[in-house]
């Protein structure tokens, strides 16, 4: 009998969604759905379904803090995937965390808005952001509009991709989904400037967490030692599959189907 | 082509586990491995490890009405788990919320402290517990611990379940992993007194999350319309297989494996 390979255990810092579509449910089904193991952190309680977002209660910094030092005290994490971070406080917490974790690949999805409206972090957040996480990650992966708020750069997606670099990550991976493009275009950029391109046939509905699902299938693309480059075209193919079966389960956007179920 | 059927939106409503091994995690896998889509509502945020349980922080019991309203404005809820009650308010609630949805079957694991050690609840817990949600559920599901606890009753498991079951629940399903028997008894109960036994094979391991998975796979068959003893039948295999394939990930507990990732 073959062995079975050990779940990676996945650091997942991030928002909780009651609507099951983004924050800590996609990271979960994500990164189960290639094959790791969430350990999931509340950065913030959200009030939303498919339709709105309504309100964001951010978690006491000390709590998440102390709940990360529980995990570390007991596991060895593979990767770590940073959603929602809702103030200041959090960003340092989120620091303090990572700076225990020295070799291990993080990925940050700055959510700065939900997909259906409502801001999730001020001008002060997105200050602490920029100043205190950025720096510290392995992977950045904002939307268009994300990339234009985090680089105050109005030309081109390489122009901001590259500003960005310059913050302090080690790779940016811009997604494209919410252009008026027909297709979907992902910039890939190092701080050696190597520059990757991908083209996706966009799909026809409005999605409630494919940001997050896939940030969360790159770290555990990369808990499992692949390349980003590598990574990156994976959990793009998981994405777009999840995408492609979502369903409308509420009254507004698709929630993705990240897993396959006992009956398929 | 046939029709994909929709994943039927399950109501969840728990604590959240940093270790992913029990609580909404446990809900969140098993309940998309069961072909559902949870809708997970934090009524407490922990810090505990694979190895132990450390603190709970109770989520206000305003926050999660929010949570619960949003929800019931987007989507018809098929089904509802309730997990850790942290203290009166959340009881009530709970309690709110279900009244809002009185035709949908309600799975209820009175989970009163963490396998691990760790009360979750005080005795005015218990007592709301008791008079207030009891009498609304559809399944509750103690184990043999819980179940004298909540009876006060020393006597074997019929007559412990008979006591419950006149507490208010439909049916109790009292699960006997925490016993010293070489095989896991469980017993089902109706109010009319008909009663089910089942025995599995004791695995060789202590899992953490393994009465939460059993719970929640319950509550998403029951939203597939299958009557409770069908319902109960198919979730104790699917969580027998679950704990089949747990992963010691961390220190202490092995984790349930609930989902088949991509590569399966």
């Amino acid at each position: 009998m073959q062995a079975e390979i050990l779940r990676p255990p996945i650091l997942c810092i991030g928002g909780l969604d009651p609507s099951g579509g983004a924050g800590l449910q996609a990271d979960i089904e994500a990164v189960a759905g290639c094959g790791g193991h969430a350990l999931p952190i509340a950065s913030c309680l959200t009030v939303q379904n498919s339709a709105q977002a309504i309100s964001v209660s951010a978690v006491e910094a000390k709590l998440i803090q102390q709940q990360a030092s529980a995990l570390l005290d007991d596991m060895h994490i593979a990767s770590c995937k940073i959603g929602v971070v809702p103030n200041k406080a959090v960003a340092l917490a989120i620091a303090e965390i990572l700076a225990q974790l020295p070799s291990v690949p993080v990925v940050f999805d700055p959510v700065l808005s939900a997909s259906h409206g409502s801001e999730f972090c001020n001008a002060d957040t997105i200050k602490a952001i920029k100043e205190i996480l950025l720096p510290i990650v392995t992977v950045v992966t904002p939307n268009l509009s994300e990339l234009m708020t985090l680089t105050d750069n109005n030309s081109n997606v390489s122009s901001q991709a590259k500003s960005l670099c310059e913050l302090g990550p080690k790779y940016v991976f811009a997604t494209g989904a919410d252009s008026d493009n027909d297709n979907v275009y992902n910039t890939l950029l190092t701080r050696q400037g190597v520059k990757h391109e991908y083209q996706w046939p966009r799909l026809p509905h409005s999605y409630h967490g494919s940001g997050c699902t896939l940030s969360s299938s790159l770290a555990c693309y990369l808990a499992f030692d692949l390349d980003v480059a590598e990574a990156i075209k994976k959990a793009q193919q998981f994405t777009w599959q999840s995408l492609q079966n979502a369903q409308q389960i509420g009254s507004g956007q698709w929630i993705p189907k990240r897993i396959n179920d006992a009956k398929n």
